[in-house]
């Protein structure tokens, strides 16, 4: 006899978060994580942390990173709002803005969480496929929708759109509330933090996880205006008050101030990505334009997925998707310049 | 002309949450936080941790932390399921195990975030009111529902109830999911842990931030069958796939594997209860019998909200509640024997 109380079980399909392999020795260039170690100034503030204090609850409004995130963006503390990785920031910003009964709209080629999202808290959504050149077309985002999130620099296309796009689309959408996810703009994207205060409706969205090499950390952030970011707060304080914990308060703010370490390392990393581009397009590769610290790439004559397994078995892990329209592309995340040699040396074996 | 996003916006109450005072030379015994430190291992794992691990995403299952809650609660690993606190962990219950059209039940006094999530999540709830002894009646819990949610030993009334009191809800709930919150069961209250081998129906929920003293770190937990426990991680891996960062598993990990300060710390404040117990009814007051790290109490003939003013005036923080039923009761944490010492001096001042 089936048990009645297993009727009130939420009916939902499990997500299978991406494989982590604990494996030394491997070149993991698949999870868009930074090669290069966090500021040294965010470590010392780990060691340097003051345990007896984690008895207390965090500070609830996490001020002390809050405010670093503020004077960096040059915006006001309420302009500021903080989450546990951006993936909380951006389910937090489904609940608290996107309650139409119209869809919200977004690219078909774009983060995998977004339909995920929807489907967890009942918001219809729709997508405008990306053009054959994988680039998003402003002039679809033009019919009434429910909202917009847009991810900029696009992933996995690593294609990024500058301000015209960004003030076409407000334009186009006076009447929706417009998020823009910027978790890989620092390596050369367009930010529209900026236009934040000239447009009411516009949020944007950030995370420590890429170019501060946080991603053990857990910190995400929002910019908007005060209207928005009021209710992203009342949505997370009625969820959990305390999402930030006092270490990751610390070590963020430690990592926002030391602005040079930061500024090198997302500039060695798009070195890197300019030589992998280079060299992968001289092997015969068509290699997209990448603004991300990953580069999405194909070869017309060469199965991707052959490709993908084939340096899975030389310890070299990169991602391929088995999702329509990019079914033979691979996306490569862009490593120390070490691992991107081992990298095209295996490339240019498998190539020959 | 008002702007047409705004109706987008979701219309949601804010919360705020609990002042936090910063001052120093304060008796803070307002929170529920432990005076004493956490564990010294987990102090260590923090200082030992290994920053440069923090470019990589967290393990996405939590496992080094997850096995060890498992390994002490003598349950396998895929009988736990890990939050951000266990307010997001009871948040994910709500909404991963109380989907049914009738309302689910708690007693009218009880944790106030209770009330919050139902109106986040959209749940449909019943109180039954506690007997004027701030008992929960077990036979109200007789009558159809969508779901049981119990908090054992209570809040704010510091009471608990034994096995007898859970095997009779269980009894009554066959066809519904029972959620047993046990944030202070470790002082003194009786665990329902053993008890979710029994019923697959029944969830318990704990924390480490009061009996671990890592209120800053963020870390709760849920216990049940395989089958609760794997809608949970369908729900959460559908929202956030790493919620626990790094070095919170490892610290955390190391607090369980230290159950010898664990214990010593309890046992000290169930000393120190005791003994302010005594010393309060001494003084007039009535106390109800803790199993907690506070107490609730009152005294007839004197108005608790004046003397919660009072004793602010004099840098002692206790909790006032301005609710029906408990507007002459204050909850007081217990802190260290020298700040309980300050508190019932002041006590006897404002009470001659």
């Amino acid at each position: 006899m089936e048990k009645l109380w297993i009727k009130n079980l939420r009916d939902i399909e499990p997500y299978v978060p991406g494989e982590q392999s604990g494996e030394k020795d491997i070149v993991k260039i698949n999870a868009n994580e930074n090669p290069y170690p966090p500021s040294p100034k965010a470590v010392e503030a780990i060691r340097n942390f003051n345990a007896q204090l984690l008895r207390f609850y965090p500070n609830a409004n996490a001020t002390p990173l809050k405010q670093a995130i503020a004077d960096y963006y040059n915006v006001d503390i309420k302009n500021v709002f903080l989450g546990n990785g951006s993936d909380d920031v951006i389910a937090i910003a489904f609940q608290a803005l996107f309650n139409s009964d119209l869809p919200i709209v977004y690219p078909d080629l774009t983060y995998s969480f977004y339909p995920v999202w929807c489907s967890l808290f009942g918001i219809p959504y729709k997508n405008y496929p990306v053009d054959e050149n994988f680039r998003i077309n402003v002039e679809d985002y033009r019919e009434k929708n429910g909202g917009v999130i847009i991810p900029n620099p696009n992933a996995p296309t690593s294609l990024g759109e500058g301000r015209e796009f960004v003030e076409k689309l407000m334009e186009y959408n006076r009447d929706s509330i417009v998020v823009i996810d910027e978790a890989y703009v620092d390596f050369g994207g367009f930010s529209s933090v900026e236009l934040t205060k000239k447009y009411e409706n516009l949020l944007v969205t950030g995370t420590f996880s890429k170019s501060r090499s946080l991603a053990g950390l857990r910190i995400g952030f929002a910019i908007g205006s005060e209207k928005l970011i009021s209710v992203l707060e009342a949505v997370k304080n009625s969820y959990n008050s305390y999402t930030i914990d006092s270490v990751s308060i610390e070590a963020g703010r430690a990592s926002i101030l030391d602005d040079e370490y930061f500024r090198e390392t997302c500039d060695k990393i798009i070195r890197t990505r300019a030589r992998v581009t280079d060299d992968m397009r001289a092997l015969g590769f068509k290699v997209l334009d990448s603004q991300t610290n990953f580069i999405f790439a194909t070869k017309d004559d060469m199965s991707m997925k052959d490709m993908f397994e084939y340096l899975k078995t030389k310890k070299v892990f990169i991602r391929y998707f088995s999702v329509p329209r990019i079914e033979n592309y691979v996306r490569i995340t862009i490593g120390t310049d070490e691992e991107m040699n081992v990298f095209l040396n295996e490339l240019k074996e498998y190539v020959k």
